[in-house]
């Protein structure tokens, strides 16, 4: 199986210019004004593919952004692994914080820095090159599959009707996706669950104008005022969640898996130096690895209202916004928490003040068992390049589509993600380490012959 | 005394467009972009102070906006009226909101719609009509000086200074000042007094970077949870503000006073109708117009942070930011108030954050005697043209430097203000009557008149 290894060798410098060049494109799905760039860069994926040896690629037109689907059948007899990543990318916001453009990409101390590095260009553009690779060196021992998306990052709105509408050509044995992290290149692990999403947006009138703060301060609701006391009472002093129900469906996880979860390595020094904090913050009762893996969680992503340009305005305004966040575990669901959420803020607003909230978008957690023929292929996988064995781990981030996957295709999903926490997903100077990058286009081969050989012997 | 009126009927279009010309320039003292549109409009009101027969008008360079002095001596031996008003507006956003163009003045329904049409240029721009229509007249009584500054809405930072180095130009026996309102054309008020103001900018920060709201999000204090959870801490359920030390040096009103502000005509329903809102907020155990009038107030007036665009984005965010600002009433010192705030934002701030506090601006509370022969010529000229005598009433709103105006030039000043509530001062959609602009110009020169002869009769 050398071969590959070889073919990776002598095209690596050509396999990052490639990425790079997806890189610049912004295919910022959340931004009306980035609707061009979006097919721009679907059609870029589906060249990629076509490039790698697929034999058939091709873009799917939906209600929002065109979703892209190749292929490449060998064999049907051999197993076939769907590959699902996605396109599109966070809005780079705040702009003034990169060190360079997120759409410029810049290598710099071994690490690709622009917006999608990691998530998901530089990840899911592994497997593209995994297959040209295993195609080239003549290795390729399954039929493989792509669904690339472009609206990941908005909460997949129609990804699941595609796949309703189509399950006879995603069709396979496994889904693999390439959009966590591990712990690092010394630890490396595998995530074997992601946790689900609810995401509103709120919207808090007081006075139909803006006002005076001097002629009306002091007698009128300021909806700034307001909007924080929502938002403060929504933890309790132990950062306990206070929405009533909101912990009902939660499964608590068995003090067997919180002591295995206890063993990942973790120094809280490390990871207070590294972000900067004096102390961590969190539900009491849980640890770091805890309260990010295991329990849901409530966060402010946004927050304005009033003036907040330069300088001073004495204005009290007529209205506050926040976008909130809840990430939701095992069994928790996402209509109904976002419905408890919605029901919660307008049950507490005070009389002064009108609240609205509206869903932005939502998912399921879901969570992939460790005793599958295709988790055992993904470990050994990595064991046979990295030396180690991996440790299965709960990661705190949310793939919306997953559950819907299992429901609709029937299919597990295996999490071979090779970011990093540090990786600045979702924030500015994104990156994806180099040696990543082709450590993964060198494990992914590995999981088609393991797949291939499981499957050989029969199903588990 | 009838020639004055002819005068003003005759040309009281083109005083209309002389305004409006003024209203144009957007002279936003807030933003370094508009900092030559501030000249531009300093030399305007120069031009028009030379128009309507000052002898003498300047620019005074600052350390920021030019100050614009005036004169017309007529003789020493009269009583001398020294004019100030401010010719900054503003910034105008949120501007989807205004009907139309912030600095493109129309007039609609007998009002006139621009930022600064009320606050402060329509104001002050009576007083350089009645000049005119005095001076054309031949009627002025009385010498006067204008002072027109350009750093009102920013807390005047260079006028104190030029204030001290200038007492023997300024010397004068009152100060008058049209920025404030009265309660109706039906129901004319005089202001006696004006808050002060204490205006700060907190910025509370967590993480050193934006995180994965995913990642992090449970496990590391989010900076826009921990401000709203200060914010919520500022006032309690009374409403009453909750920093040690904030109400000590407050002058409680007596029950006589508070007695005469309930004569005072308010409808709370007409109140809560024309803002729109279900309920009026406030401090336990005071009406309306005192929590505005006599009480010290704390209101939010502006608040960001996180991601504020189009969509979602799952971002734990690195900062958050308030512009907050207190009102203030005798006898509490800004310095102090600012100072006890800034303190109180630190000590409250919990481990897992930093706060950073500064000031934006201040400005002393201050309040007129009404048994000055001043105060009398001002409320006998309103009764001499609106019919009846002027309600005495304390506006809620700030102008920073009347404090150091009697400290250092040892004079008292008269609150001629035209303006409403309504008026949507700071606002979008600011407008001024023009019958209050009107009557204004027909009241000032009545003013002048009474000063002249309650002088003549010798001092109070």
């Amino acid at each position: 199986m050398k071969d590959w290894k070889n073919y990776q060798d002598q095209h690596k410098e050509r396999f990052l210019q490639e990425l790079l060049d997806l890189l610049r494109i912004p295919s910022i799905s959340a931004r009306s004004e980035n609707k061009a760039d979006m097919v721009t860069c679907a059609e870029a994926v589906k060249a990629s593919l076509l490039a790698a040896g697929a034999s058939r690629a091709e873009l799917y037109p939906t209600n929002g952004h065109p979703i892209v689907y190749g292929e490449l059948i060998t064999d049907p007899s051999k197993p076939t692994v769907l590959v699902y990543g996605h396109y599109d990318v966070q809005p780079p916001d705040p702009l003034e914080l990169w060190h360079s453009g997120p759409f410029e990409p810049v290598i710099k101390d071994g690490k690709i820095y622009a917006r999608g590095a990691c998530d998901d260009k530089g990840q899911f553009y592994m497997h593209v090159k995994a297959l040209e690779v295993m195609v080239q060196s003549g290795t390729l021992p399954t039929n493989v599959k792509f669904l690339i998306e472009g609206e990941e990052e908005v909460g997949s709105p129609n990804l699941a009707n595609f796949v309703k509408e189509n399950k006879e050509l995603l069709k396979a044995d496994v889904i693999l996706i390439s959009d966590t992290a591990m712990i690092s290149l010394d630890t490396p692990s595998i995530d074997i669950g992601v946790r689900g999403l609810s995401y509103i947006e709120v919207e808090v009138t007081g006075p139909n104008r803006d006002l005076h703060s001097g002629v009306y301060g002091g007698a009128v609701a300021n909806p700034i005022t307001i909007l924080a006391k929502i938002i403060a009472s929504l933890h309790d002093e132990n950062n306990h969640i206070t929405i009533p129900g909101f912990y009902n469906d939660v499964v608590e996880a068995t003090p067997a898996e919180r002591n295995l979860m206890a063993e990942a390595p973790f120094d809280e020094q490390e990871f207070k130096q590294d972000l900067g904090i004096a102390e961590v913050w969190g539900e009491k009762g849980f640890t770091t690895n805890e309260r990010t893996g295991i329990r849901p969680t409530l966060e402010l992503n946004g927050i304005w209202g009033g003036y907040i340009g330069e300088g001073a305005k004495t204005v009290l305004p007529s209205k506050a916004f926040a976008k909130i966040s809840c990430r939701l575990v095992p069994n928790q669901e996402s209509n109904k928490i976002t419905d408890l959420l919605i029901n919660h803020l307008q049950t507490i607003a005070p009389p002064y003040v009108t609240v609205k909230a509206s869903l932005h978008h939502g998912g399921e957690p879901y969570m992939t068992p460790i005793d599958s023929k295709e988790y055992r292929a993904a470990a050994k996988a990595i064991e046979t390049t990295f030396g180690k064995s991996p440790i299965p781990v709960r990661g705190g981030g949310s793939i919306p589509i997953c559950a819907l996957f299992e429901k609709e295709l029937g299919l597990k999903i295996i999490f071979l993600g090779f970011g990093l926490d540090s990786d600045n997903l979702h924030s500015p100077n994104e990156k994806y380490d180099l040696a990543n990058f082709y450590k993964g286009i060198e494990t992914i081969p590995y999981f088609h012959q393991y797949l291939s050989e499981v499957s050989n012997e029969g199903s588990n």
